[in-house]
Formats: C-alpha cells, structure tokens, sequence
C-alpha cells in the first residue's frame, strides 16, 4: 500500500528515466515537487539556480526553466525577477465555521490580508442567487466582484450579492474598506453568521486563471455561503473560488 | 457583470460559431451542459439521439460522440450499452460536521450507499498518520484502501488508518459489513464523532481517475478527517477523494 515510485534525485541518483511516460521537465518538478512536500526544501528556502538544477539532473537550462514554471503554475514556487526562485509558503489554513472572516483568517495564518473590488453593479437577482437571499428572481442587488490576497498572492475571488435597498452603496464603503466585515459595520450591521456553506471543486476558467495569477485549469475550491445579520435575515449571499494550491478549507 | 456568452443552441439558431478558439464539439458539449445546468435538459431524462444532435448542430456524429464524450467525462451524462446516453441525476450533496456518516448522507440523498475494500494491510504509520492518530511515526496501523458507490457510481475512494492492536481484523469487518459505522460496532465502539476536517483540491491522477471511473485530471475534493471515540481517542485518520462533479460537500 506504500507509493512505489521513487521519485528523490540528488547528485548520486541515476539520471532520468527514459521512457516512462513522463518528460524530463515533468519528471524533475516532481522531484523537487516531492522534496517541497517533505520539507527537505522548506517553505521561504531560495532554490538552487537553474545552472546548479541543469547539472544536478543532467539536462540543459531550458528543460530545468520548464520545470521551474511548472512549479510556479502549481503554486508552490514563485519567480522573482533578477532574485531567483523561492519555495511558497505553504498552503494557508483557512477555517469554515459559523463565524467566517475573511481579514480574521488570514491574519491568524500570519499573512497581511487584502481585498480589493473588481466591479459591482445593481442588477436584477439571478434564480441562484436569489435563493440564496431569500427574495423572488429579479428583485435588486449589488453584485460585487472581488479578488483577494494575503501577502499580495491572490488567494481568491468572489461574487458577491446583498440585497438592495439596505445595502445600497455598500460597494463604496468595500472599495474604501477592503473588508467585508468592517463595510458591514459601516452599514449597522455589528455581527454575522454563516446560515449555510457548500463546498465544490472545478478548474480555474482562463479569465478567473488570470485574475488570480495562476494556470488556467488549476484546481479550484468553489465555496457557495449565505450570512445573516444578528436577526436572522440573510445580507450576503457569495460565490468565492479559492486557490486550491494556495489554500485549504478547515471545517471549524 | 452578467456572463455575456450565449451557448444556447436550438434548432432555430444560427450554426456553431467558427474562429472563436472553441472546436465544434467543445461548443456542443457546452450548449447541453448548459442546457442540463439550467434544468431544460432534466435529470434522469435521455438526451436526443446522435443522429438527432447532428442534425440540430449541423455537425457529422463522430463529432457528436466527442461532445458526449466530454460530458460523461464531466459526469454530466451517463452512456449506457444500446439504451442510450442519459442526464446524470446532480450533484449529491453530502453533510460534512460532527457526526458524518457515508451511508446515512447517501441513503439522505436518497441513493444506495456502498463501500468496497480494495486492499488492506497492518503497516507502520507514516508521519501524517501518525500525527493525524497521535501516535508515532513508525506506530502500527491497520491502513484499508476503499471505494464508495452510490447507486453504483463511485463518488469516492480513501484511504483509511486505524491504530493497532485496537482495530486488528477491521480490514475484515469492514468488507463483510461494508459501512465503517458498522464495522465500528462490531469493535465496541457504538459512537464516534469527528474531530477535525481539512478540505483541499486537485487533479486525479490516472489511477484514481481509473478507480472513480472519470477522467485523469477532474477535480477532486480531498478531505482529510479524524474521528474520536466517546472518551476522545482518535480511532481512524482517513484521506477521501470525492469527484467533485457528482457531489457536493455542505458543511453543517
């Protein structure tokens, strides 16, 4: 029942294998995949350079860029211009529970929390996401689109929907915020609770890709809750896709 | 901020569109999942013949069958031998809190839950089990390697680590039994309750796209969970993937 592929490749190791499926580039991020999840190469630890990587596995300096990228795409090393490659931060535990803030969350994981407004609009509800509101298809919201980083790394974005006329404005007081929680504050509105959190899985699109600067097709952690005010009404229903490679869900 | 794509394709719409870096069937394919995603297409329900889908798109069959194709890879529709191709039955949504049970939310969902060993062996544990467990590394567990089917559709495979000499012969019970609540009671231990829940992302791999029955690279929702018999000891460390196109995870 153990993993029977060998996939450490230090100086000793034999070179590549040929023929077995997998290029050389392939072969060499997982190798260096394997050691950042072991922790032989830890989190903030610069990697070596792509000459020192070329000779180590035995290859020329394109195939160890290629394999490099590919990290990258995964999230789990970030280039940085003229500085050399650097092992992400590992995956930030993000906890799911009855009391769910964004900035509250992120902060815990030690990492500066931003959010920023993308657009938003008043528009008639969707059938989803009037459901989720509790008021009939059509009735008027703001619709925001936001992204979200910690330390400047995109971890998510979101669509988000309050009902109108209560929140009018509210996309203002979130572009001057930048918290979901404290534009909330702005409007009265002191406390929250999630009433409800569904949790999908699905490939980044292109666009939602570029928003948050990873590959399209790249895992996504598709998040569908409802809050409500300390009254029981529902104010917020919001689609958020998590990074998965950046991120993972703790149910509280 | 509305999606200002128009994939609806009828009889009276104007041909597929060419140049717009989508291949024909990729179009088709989209225009019916779009079709099932709103409901036009119900679940349950059969879809058009491949002759009747080449005539309405104006397309030949084989193009028709790659459409298909990608929508039983998405686990949107299932083809069944000489009775034709069917709209999947949605996604199930499965409970995730304190007492999550597999056969209870399947049977919730009202579908037929089984679970099936695939392999079983009494191993040393590894560092994450053994954390997980809190024991250590190196600790002798029992580690089962199932699959979860509901109505016949596998929704999930674990991996699934008990300590020993505790849980000696549960690999058994569990085949016999098939349920892990039961073959807990057949061990003594009539309640257990989860201690903690960790939901990631990610591609399948060919192996695990191979034991799900979907293809490599859909998105997987990956739940690591520990559970605690009523004195609190942690009795199972289990790593599930679910195909995060046939289920949905609620959190409660």
């Amino acid at each position: 029942m153990t993993d029977a592929r060998d996939t450490s490749v230090t100086p000793s190791d034999p070179p590549l294998l040929r023929g077995a499926g997998l290029t050389a580039w392939r072969q060499i991020a997982d190798a260096l995949a394997d050691e950042i999840g072991s922790g032989a190469l830890s989190a903030g630890s610069q990697l070596p350079t792509e000459a020192a990587l070329a000779a180590r596995f035995g290859v020329n300096r394109h195939t160890v860029r290629r394999a490099l990228a590919a990290l990258a795409e995964r999230g789990l090393v970030r280039a940085t211009q003229g500085r050399g490659t650097f092992v992400e931060r590992g995956q930030i535990p993000y906890p799911i529970g009855r009391r769910t803030r964004f900035s509250e969350n992120i902060s815990r994981a030690g990492r500066e929390a931003r959010g920023e407004l993308i657009a938003a609009a008043e528009i008639p509800a969707d059938p989803e996401t009037a459901e989720a509101l509790g008021v009939a298809p059509g009735t008027p919201v703001v619709e925001m689109l936001t992204v979200h980083r910690a330390d400047g790394t995109p971890i998510s974005t979101a669509r988000i929907a309050l009902p109108l006329p209560r929140f009018s404005g509210f996309a203002a007081a979130y572009a001057r915020l930048g918290s979901i929680t404290r534009a909330f504050k702005d409007f009265g509105v002191e406390d929250y609770t999630r009433l409800s959190t569904r949790i999908g899985a699905r490939g980044a699109t292109p666009e939602e890709a570029a928003r948050l600067d990873l590959a399209p097709g790249r895992p996504l952690l598709a998040v569908a809750s409802v809050n409500v005010d300390p009254e029981g009404r529902r104010i917020e229903a919001t689609r958020t896709l998590f990074a998965a490679d950046r991120l993972e869900l703790v149910v509280e």
